[in-house]
């Protein structure tokens, strides 16, 4: 089936780029959702085609379990393709799609080799350069390992978007002001300079650290006011994520980012950090870890990460269809309801009859009342569920890369699982076995300790979304039974 | 276009009757609502047709203005096919639409000769019998004509509804019984007999009273639990405001309904009733107004009720769909969100890292306060619109009745208009012209009391359902913000 997105701003297309023009509102279809660069192939009610900006449109979320790449042990998953019970018979289309999507996942199981995850072999055998200053040290804290933390921890503040120019005004750009808490000095930069820095972290951490991509991809030339704001404000979450962890923070190349001084010390830097050769695997090189020898946590790290998927991708669903409905059927039927009242009113005020004044301010009050629920039933969702679903959505992107960091994992695991194998084909010799035990027990600590920093984010970050939803959602209700307690006692 | 309604009650068409069997929830398409006797000629969905009774159907309101017969100069309407303004252009199906009401409107205006509509005629011209004890006194109240009111007003309860059979069980019927708050004694009647006092109101009141139709027609051999409540319900309703009517309760016909105390008193009233004389337009001459003379205000009258119609109708509207979202999409809506809220703690609780209890049991306790307003939302109509639709459809059947009343004075107008051309063509004397202005004031007074009666239940009535249904948005809207207050506070 055709997928459906919805039209979220207005986009006037360049002449001659291939681009669509699309009206808020709007109901386009997408025709290809991966051309890439931020753009989506879409095709309008009168048949036009061609690209929109991805961020203009919200498309309806659909299982994408595909990019998932495990074959753990799961009752649920197990359940579609096991025996039949009485309850599923008959079901055979459904039985169809689950056996499908089971081929599907074993393609991409037995297509490792050939995907863009890095190969730890190079880490799991290399010689080790001797360790620098620059190491990433894990101790056993109460929950297990974790990453060494600041003593005081980083932020930066993004804000005041400008409008900047270059060839004599025949490219313009957007630049954001980031000013950090360490130094308090704003540094300048463009959204390909975000994105420089993302290609970076995720070079260099990527296999042990989950780098979450940035909000939106290039989408050159749109300067409209809510884009921009919208765009600042998820590359202020971006950099927060960012900024609190503790080895990303820490890092070379984003303490660049945040604190360079001038031109001439941003381009050095820039040409360091793409020289920089410890990157991929090789960042396990890195890690310091207190103690050797830690259990293997792949599979369970994989269920998690990937049952939250779903449970956010959920609520991320549910929570886009009520906004809708608020906005939408529900505004539209409170202001009817209101006007029916309203309209009661002015026609029981043309009676003649003395005496019904009461009724009638009562009625007209009812009316208006109705109006004002109208009102406050469509920017409700503005208020709640907007930073809901803005924590959801960005949960869903960073979970959205523990498939291919857990992937390098799970290469790594094979691995040193062939070991004995391999020394008996004189592959390797028994010391190098040795060297790989040692060697994955340190990735496992680090997988540890990143997935306590994920859980410690994870529960700050829901803690602090929960409770201004549940507020706002007390105030909105308070402010309903308000609107007809008023209407009641006059 | 065919006009849909949704199935309310299964429903077993009994064989051979030509009766359509149908299910709770099924939509069927209305073929003729108008065959009479309380049923609907339909077609489901496999083509099949047949009769469905009417109080098994929700049929979609529709705009019927067809039966007003009116010709007044309503701003609103003529706007309608008055010029296309600038915004009006291109919305060439509507301009179409409305011609054709339009049309169907004068047709019915001119048909007025072949209507039901009782000739007043015979009470304007026609020498009166002498006045006996039993008068229609009106007299001068603070708002104009009043009817004379009695010093305890009459009321009584239906209850009790018992099965009962004759002919050895072959026919059975539902029997319920009537206590009036006069006599204290019960009385029991079958729904024809109901049908009996309706008829015989209608033909005697009917010209001068709007008398609202029976809540449902004849339906044989249901024996639905809810169905009988729902329609001793509304007999109780409509009980009452026969009740509450002055010249209605006071009449023998009523009296004898409600107080006979055995067959062969209510064998010898209802003959006495049958061949009562006095019936039609023949009712004015038992009015004995205080003083004569009175201004007519028809067209007046016609304008308010039509209008209020209408408030009443789109008030029905919005309701029954506001009604459908609550039980329907909304419940099923904030399930969801409560059970993605729920998902979403079950996962957390399998993360193994400690200290996150706060968190997931705000994410359950949010869940299930969502479930908990999923049903309060689907429960809610039943205790706040119920009681504002029952309230409106009852006064859509009283309005629906004023047409015809209010068409024997428009005839009785058109008549005396014609006094003077009357006169000269010899059909008439001088004497009888003078007759016939002094019948007609007789008209208006009764038309005046009527109005102002009228005027008075609607604001009794519209005051309570008012109150009620306002202080139960009340509890509404408090239950809910407690539910997350507690979420909030645990």
């Amino acid at each position: 089936m055709a997928m459906q997105a919805q039209v979220m701003y207005d986009f006037s297309a360049e002449p001659g780029n291939n681009e669509l023009t699309v009206k808020e509102g709007e109901t386009v279809t997408v025709l290809n959702q991966n051309v890439g660069g931020g753009w989506i192939e879409a095709q309008n009610s009168r048949g036009e085609s061609g690209l929109v900006p991805e961020d203009y449109l919200q498309v309806s979320d659909d299982d994408d379990d595909g990019e998932w790449d495990e074959e753990w042990d799961d009752a649920r998953s197990t359940g579609g393709y096991g025996e039949t019970t009485g309850e599923e018979e008959g079901e055979a289309t459904g039985h169809t799609q689950t056996l499908t999507f089971i081929y599907f996942k074993c393609c991409i199981s037995l297509g490792f080799a050939f995907s863009k995850i890095p190969n730890p072999e190079v880490y799991l055998l290399a010689k080790l350069p001797p360790k620098g200053k620059d190491r990433l040290a894990i101790y056993m804290g109460d929950v297990g390992p974790v990453w060494l933390y600041p003593q005081s921890p980083l932020d930066c503040v993004v804000a005041d978007p400008k409008k900047g120019s270059k060839m004599y005004g025949l490219k313009s750009y957007i630049e954001y002001q980031v000013t950090p808490n360490t130094t308090n000095r704003p540094v300048n930069h463009r959204y390909k300079h975000f994105d420089w820095l993302y290609e970076r972290l995720l070079e260099k951490f990527g296999s042990a650290i989950p780098i979450p991509s940035l909000p939106d991809k290039q989408v050159t030339g749109r300067f409209e006011e809510e884009f921009i704001k919208m765009r600042m404000e998820r590359l202020q979450g971006w950099m927060c994520r960012m900024c609190r962890h503790p080895v990303v923070s820490n890092s070379d190349v984003f303490q660049l980012f945040l604190t360079y001084r001038d031109e001439k010390e941003w381009k050095t830097g820039k040409r360091r950090a793409e020289k920089d050769e410890c990157v991929g695997p090789m960042v396990f090189s890195l890690i310091d870890p207190e103690a050797p020898e830690l259990d293997i946590i792949e599979v369970y790290v994989c269920r998690f990460t990937k049952e939250m998927d779903d449970g956010v991708k959920d609520l991320l669903n549910v929570g886009n269809i009520h906004w809708k409905r608020c906005t939408g059927p529900l505004r539209k039927e409170y202001q009817k309801i209101g006007k029916a009242f309203q309209n009661l009113s002015s026609v029981f005020n043309t009676s003649g009859y003395t005496g019904e004044a009461t009724l009638t301010d009562a009625l007209t009050a009812a009316g208006k009342t109705y109006e004002e629920i109208s009102q406050i039933v469509a920017e409700q969702p503005r208020k709640d569920l907007h930073f809901l679903m803005e924590t959801n959505n960005e949960y869903k992107g960073l979970l959205g890369c523990f498939p291919d960091t857990i992937g390098v994992h799970k290469a790594a695991i094979e691995k040193v699982r062939e070991g004995d194998k391999m020394v008996a084909a004189g592959k390797i010799t028994t010391q190098d076995k040795g060297t790989m035990a040692k060697r994955i027990s340190i990735m496992c600590y680090s997988l540890q300790a990143e997935m306590n920093h994920f859980h410690s984010n994870r529960i700050y970050d829901y803690n602090r979304v929960m409770q201004l939803y549940l507020e706002e959602q007390i105030r909105f209700y308070e402010t309903r039974e308000r609107g007809f307690y008023e209407t009641v006692r006059g």
